[in-house]
């Protein structure tokens, strides 16, 4: 299912990170960072919180509105039951909407936001998502034998928080269109090679967006997949070959982006979590729509959906991606 | 946020339920019923995706619909990554969001749908929840002590799948209007007593939805709300004269209505779960409404906001709840 939007627009966005982004190659451009895990909070979790918290505020400050000018926020992250969305929204008083689709849940919310927006139910609606290294290890990875090493093809889960605010006044980059996910289950078991996992449910989103338009793949001067990692990312461009015959020349992965992976070896394959692809979307393409070094960028974040239960019952690991054009405005 | 929808009809529905429910007052009104609580499936988690699987199939068969003539699919449960939906995501071939707020998940699953439906980008959505009780002690209450009672103001999570079918073509009953919930705070800490946790958050939505319309209290012939169960049910009459000044007549609460509280002396406080109030608003009310027994109803569904670590940490339980506005058509 692929919209088109007329008067969605993209007002403000805020990126927070932690010290392992912050020492990647986009460091200088988010907006703020902290030095250790914790962010003078008392547990990893409420950490978080802070993450998402700090970054609305900061959205909200660049943009010169008040929290009661937004009229919907949408967030979602990888905490059970998504608390450290719920206990941000609950600092706000705003309508919240819940949404998980793993580290697909970035472009979820966008498109939902989009909808709200141009069907003139919202001027405003924030979307935040967050993520945290530590949280996600004890929550997904533990207990892990001690000292067990992880395959070279685990991602690392990204820590920050990422709001955007969307409205429907004329800005320098909007919302072009969104094509929502469907589940792929190509039989995938393996928690640690999520790229792999992933690589279906992009490549099944990018043609669907593709095809539902009339588009090429050169229609795009770039297609960013959200967190396949570097393994991953060859296997995307194989697959859209033989799958669809299509030739991935303009493509990147924000993965692969968010960190320097010659330097930053323990992130291994690159970044994951719902934040990773806001952190790059936000602090650097948007930059290069507004200043129209891009024009057109379709944004896939991608999802691979399973918990320890599921993984330990040996389920099949699923995964979706959601897909968002960005558009430089005239 | 309360926005009114003009073409936005409940095409079919479709009710799934475990042994308990089946014991109940509308034990016959449900479509399809399992006698254990495995259901042929190897575990508890995957007898809870077949729940809301079947129920899927049931809605589609009643409509006569085919899967693909469904544009969206809507879904979420209380399990870690909403994991019940996801798999029974995977099995359809449909464009797939993930939504979370608790208890009150099947209310934001009906505004979203509504939403799409009324933009014109769907024709045809379907919103699924489960719930399976099972599952949640499990998951949420696992370890306890051996042999440890539970407190009388603990409610029971309902086992059942629910599906709805929303559609543009003008059907016995339509979605009026949807108040999306604002998170509630009243720094309670107690996950057996969530009726009374989630109070605050069905007088607010409740008292917005009525001030946004302009609507006295009596304006509907019932006000629904999800699971308060039958403390958290009293504690909301006398919140809402206290808070609002508003007496709350014709009103009654879904935990309270799926069970003999009576005889099934096992559910306690009365059934939760986000399928609860899904149980009892497709297999009774939208029965009422479609004969005109009742034309307006408010559906309230409540959702509490945590999970074990946050109750762990001793942080508050944060609430939400959205309403439906349910009407006959003429």
């Amino acid at each position: 299912m692929t919209t088109k939007y007329k008067n969605v627009y993209i007002k403000d966005t805020a990126t927070v990170v932690g010290p392992y982004e912050y020492e990647g190659p986009l460091s200088k451009r988010f907006d703020k960072h902290y030095e250790d895990m914790y962010f003078n909070e008392e547990t990893l979790e409420k950490a978080e919180t802070k993450l998402m918290s700090d970054s609305i505020e900061l959205a909200l400050d660049k943009s010169k509105l008040k929290s009661e000018d937004i009229n919907l926020f949408i967030a979602g992250d990888l905490q059970n039951q998504i608390t450290s969305s719920t206990y941000a929204a609950g600092k706000l008083n705003i309508p919240f909407l819940g949404i998980y689709t793993a580290c697909a849940t970035n472009t979820e919310g966008l498109a939902l936001g989009a909808t709200y927006i141009e069907s003139k139910i919202c001027k405003n609606v924030m979307v935040s998502v967050s993520s945290h290294n530590m949280v996600s290890e004890k929550q997904f990875r533990n207990p892990t034998e001690y000292g067990a090493p992880k395959p070279g093809t685990a991602t690392f889960t990204a820590t920050g928080g990422a709001t955007c605010i969307l409205t429907n006044k004329k800005s320098k980059v909007r919302i072009e269109s969104a094509t929502i996910g469907i589940p792929q289950d190509y039989a995938q078991t393996d928690p640690l090679h999520m790229g792999s996992v992933m690589v279906p449910a992009a490549a099944n989103t990018i043609h669907r967006h593709l095809t539902d338009l009339g588009r090429s793949i050169n229609y795009y001067d770039l297609i960013l997949t959200g967190d396949l990692g570097i393994y991953g990312k060859e296997i995307l461009k194989d697959f859209m070959k033989t799958e669809y015959g299509m030739e991935l020349n303009n493509y990147n992965d924000c993965g692969v982006m968010l960190y320097d992976l010659e330097n930053q070896k323990e992130v291994q394959a690159g970044g994951s979590g719902p934040v990773c692809s806001a952190l790059v979307v936000y602090s650097d393409i948007l930059k290069k729509l507004e200043t129209k070094e891009l024009k057109r960028v379709l944004y896939v974040a991608t999802g691979a959906l399973f918990n320890p239960t599921t993984v330990f019952q040996k389920s099949n690991i699923l995964s979706i991606a959601n897909a968002i054009s960005l558009e430089s405005v005239e």
